[in-house]
């Protein structure tokens, strides 16, 4: 029986360009991905439940895995570490379930190093769009002011650089269906299904 | 005023497989894809038009045509040639619509060494897929049987090697939105976006 593996998809962006809302949306449809389960050292609270809110380790645990290499990013918050099982990823995967991943862009750089495989997507804010408008129409804006906009853009612009994939969030609608696009050409990437096939019949061939 | 360039999706696979169906459900869609228009030496047929139906030229001009190699491929079938004309393509590209071109896998190849920025896609045909399930599942059939047959898929699989995606046609409809996908997520690719937006920053910042 074949087993194609599941893809690990990061979808990340600068702070603010509603990586949250886009998820979410992209969740409300049927697209059979997994959402990644984060480990946290912060207290299991009421109604949440280990293995589905977080996975919940001390900090001796978490600790013991940063060591190790067990996570694939992890960050420090208010006293607290959170962070991505490596574990949890690689079984999901494994068991051919796409796994999908929201987080900003510090951790985005993380998951890239500790997993390279991953499909890295930055949503980009819609600004830059305007910006881009702006820029090309006659402007009706001060030089320098348009000049310190394109600097902001130019320091996003060379966090992408470590992405596969851009996607424009100036409407919801739209990213969300580019990124599912995307989830499905990923599966169709010849080097992905020709392994797949080529082992089997040389498997069987041999 | 940015003009994002069209990109030239090539959907290809061995004979029988479905293309032209696949082709037909495809432009039945929203999809903005142009559709290549080809060039040939056969005479013009009641009802059709000049770049409509074909670009009609005469056997001289075309072999000019293929030594000044202005065509993207071209082969010649009952006694006339058809091809791909170059020029037609760049201009529907430059211009940032899609071309799509629908041809057998020799075509194809020859497309691929002329232009190799195209997206090239191989349309699977479903006994494979059959087939895989044959051999993984408990045999019921000859050993002899499924060797052969394996033979002969190998044979195309070799010929997969050169394209960017393979989609499977088991269903049309689910052939027809993997392709859609493939071309969604192409125009997302940070490497095509990424420039055009790096362009337009370091034009104005210069």
């Amino acid at each position: 029986m074949i087993e194609e593996k599941g893809i690990l998809f990061v979808l990340s962006g600068p702070s603010g360009v509603g990586k949250g809302t886009v998820r979410k949306a992209l969740f409300e449809k049927d697209t059979g991905l997994k959402y990644s389960i984060s480990m946290t050292t912060r207290p299991i609270r009421t109604g949440e439940r280990e293995g589905t809110d977080y996975f919940y380790r001390s900090k001796e645990e978490f600790e013991k895995m940063i060591l190790n290499n067990n996570l694939l990013e992890y960050a420090e918050y208010v006293g607290n570490y959170y962070g991505t099982p490596r574990d949890y990823v690689e079984e999901t995967l494994e068991a051919g379930k796409d796994v999908f991943l929201e987080i900003e862009v510090q951790g985005a750089l993380q998951v890239k190093k500790n997993f390279p495989e991953g499909v890295f997507i930055f949503l980009f804010p819609p600004s830059l769009e305007e910006l881009k408008n702006r820029i090309v129409s006659r402007g009706t804006e001060t030089e320098d002011l348009v000049r310190n906009r394109l600097m902001a853009a130019r320091e996003e612009i060379e966090m992408m650089d470590a992405y596969d994939y851009v996607v424009v969030n100036d409407k919801i609608e739209t990213a969300v269906q580019k990124v599912q696009s995307i989830v499905r050409s990923e599966h169709c990437k010849r080097e992905r299904v020709a392994v797949q096939y080529k082992k089997i019949l040389e498997d069987d061939l041999a």
